[in-house]
C-alpha cells in the first residue's frame, strides 16, 4: 500500500487521483480533507486525518504502507530570521521524527519532494546536475536540504529505500494560491481579480516551470522503480520562461490584458534557474511531455472564475 | 574583543591560553569552568559562566564582541535514532538561534570547528577537498553540516563572515577522554588505567590524526585574516596513521605493553579519511609542523598520573 501525506495539496490531489484511477492499493493522509476531495475519493482510497507536523498523529497512519510519499509543504521562501527558527522547530524537527516512525513501521520507500529551484542555491551550473553542492539561501531550500541529508542517513545505516525529486516550479489546476509561491498561480489569482501584476526588475529571471501533469508522470514512474533504491533526481521542464513570458502566455490564454507595474529587483532573484534533467530521463524513462503554452492553457480552462481563490 | 564560547574544554582552554599569551582581548564563556582555568585565566580574560545550549543565557555575552570562536561539542558520534532527534533539537536549534543572536548583537565574524573526519561520508576522494559533497552517516557529521549550512545562508543573506574549520581527529594533552571521541585519548585512559585496549576489526582503519598546538596554529591563523572573509577550510595532518600505529606509537611513548582484544569491524567505520589541507596551506599561510610521534610524545608526558581522568 502506498501512503500519500499531505494528500489533499495541490499536488498530494493529483497524485491520489491518478493512482486511484491506475488502481492502486492508497492511503490518503491530511490534516483536513476539503469537500470536494472526500466527495472524489471516498470509498476509492483510505483516508485518515492527521496533523503531519505531529509525528504521534500520522505514526499509526504508517503501518501496512510499503511506501511513503511525503508531500507536506508548509514553508516559505520568505527571508526573516524568526521562520528560518520557525521552519527549523515546526517543520525540519517533526519530519525527521517522522522519518523514524517510517522505520518502526517497517516502511520500505521513502519518496520525498524536495525543490530543484532553491537547493542549489545562487550561481549554480546552468543546466544544474544532482551532483552539483547545495548551498541554499532561503529557509525553504535549507529545510529541504536537510530533510534530504536525514533521509539518506537513514537510507544509508538503516537500509531505507528513498526517491528524493528535487522538483523545479509546478503548475498547473487546482494550485492554490500562497504569497511567494509559483509565479503562474499568482498571474492567475490577479487575473481572477482583474487586478495589476507586478513585475520585480526587468521580468528577465529565468526560472524552470513544469505542467502538473508532467510532475506525476514523474512520481509514478519513480514508484515503478523495483525494489528500493536510493536515488536523488531532478524533475523539471528542460526549459525556461522569464517572469514576462509568464505573463505573456497567461495573457495570451486569457485574452485578457494586464497592468504591469515594475518594481525595484529583489536581491535574492537568482537570474536563471535550470535543472540537468538527463538523470530523470536515464533512471525513471521519464519525460516531460506537456509544452509550457499547452500547460497554461489547460490551467486556465479548468479556472472556475465563482470559485475564489482557485 | 574576541569571545570563546566553550572556552573550558579542550580546544578551548589551548586556544584561551594562546591568545591572553599574545595580548588578546578575550571573553572566555563556559557553561561551567573548572578550577584550574579560573586559576590560570582570571585577571586576564573575561570569564562569563553561561549554558551554550540556552541562547537566551549566552545573548547577553555576544555584546562588544567583533568575532566569535564556537567551540561547543555535545554530540557523539553515537548511532542510535533517539540521539539524532535529540541532537538535532538540543543542539542544532539553540545553535542556529545562537547565529542569529550574533547577528543581532552586530558580531562581525563567526568561526566554527566543523568535522573534516564525519562530514564528508563514506568513500570520500582521499585526500579530500573542501568542494567534495558532504554526506554525512552519522548524526555528529550531520549536525555539523546542517550547522554549517546556516552559517553559510546567514553569510549570504546577511553579510556575516565565517571560518569553518573543518577539522580532522585532533588529540595532545588535556584532552578528556570520553567513549567515543578522539582514539588517542581512549588509548591513554587505558594506559592509565593499565586495561587492555579494545581494536574493531585488523586495526586498519586510517585517520587523520592533529596535534593540538596545530589546531590551535590554525585557528590562530584564521583569526588573522583581514575583514570578514567567508571560508570553509580543512584542517588536517595531511598523513593517516592505522589504528595499530597509533596503539604502537602509545607503547613507545610511554614504555608499556598493551594487551590487545580483538573486536568484529564495525559497519560504520570508513577505512580511511584523510583531508587535503592545501586550501588551508595557501589561504591561511599555515602548515602542521608537528610530527606524529612528537605529539604523542609531548601528551604522554603531559600526564598527571595523579589526576583521574587526564
Amino acid at each position: 500500500m502506498i501512503g500519500i501525506f499531505g494528500a489533499n495539496g495541490f499536488i498530494g490531489t493529483h497524485l491520489t487521483r491518478r493512482l486511484a484511477l491506475a488502481g492502486a492499493s492508497v492511503r490518503a493522509v491530511s490534516r483536513r480533507f476539503d469537500e470536494s476531495f472526500v466527495e472524489e475519493f471516498n470509498g476509492k482510497v483510505e483516508l485518515i486525518q492527521a496533523d503531519l507536523r505531529r509525528p504521534i498523529e500520522t505514526a499509526p497512519a504508517l503501518y501496512g504502507l510499503h511506501t511513503v510519499v511525503q508531500l507536506i509543504s508548509t514553508s516559505t521562501p520568505a527571508l526573516m530570521n524568526e521562520h528560518i527558527l520557525a521552519d527549523l522547530e515546526e517543520n525540519v524537527l517533526p519530519h525527521v521524527e517522522f522519518i523514524q516512525n517510517c522505520l518502526r513501521a517497517d516502511v520500505k520507500r521513502y519518496v520525498f519532494l524536495s525543490s530543484g529551484g532553491t537547493i542549489y542555491g545562487p550561481n549554480a551550473d546552468i543546466p544544474t546536475p544532482e551532483t552539483h553542492p547545495t548551498n541554499p539561501i532561503n529557509s525553504h531550500g535549507l529545510t529541504k536540504l536537510v530533510v534530504e541529508k536525514y533521509i539518506q542517513m537513514h537510507g544509508h545505516v538503516d537500509g531505507l529505500g528513498y526517491l528524493i525529486l528535487r522538483l523545479a516550479n509546478p503548475f498547473g489546476r487546482g494550485q492554490r494560491f500562497r504569497k511567494g509561491q509559483g509565479l503562474v498561480a499568482a498571474v492567475l489569482e490577479q487575473y481572477r481579480k482583474r487586478l495589476p501584476v507586478q513585475i520585480y526588475g526587468d521580468g528577465s529571471a529565468r526560472r524552470d516551470y513544469i505542467y502538473i501533469d508532467d510532475v506525476i508522470d514523474a512520481i509514478v514512474a519513480a514508484l515503478g522503480l523495483d525494489g528500493a533504491p536510493r536515488l536523488i533526481v531532478n524533475i523539471g521542464s528542460g526549459t525556461t520562461k522569464t517572469v514576462v513570458e509568464v505573463i505573456d502566455a497567461i495573457e495570451e490564454a486569457t485574452g485578457y490584458h494586464f497592468e504591469r507595474q515594475h518594481l525595484p529587483a529583489r536581491e535574492t532573484d537568482v537570474a536563471i534557474s535550470r535543472l540537468d534533467i538527463s538523470k530523470a530521463r536515464d533512471l525513471l524513462g521519464w519525460k516531460p511531455r506537456t509544452p509550457f503554452s499547452q500547460g497554461i492553457a489547460n490551467t486556465v480552462a479548468a479556472l472556475d472564475p465563482q470559485a475564489p481563490g482557485r
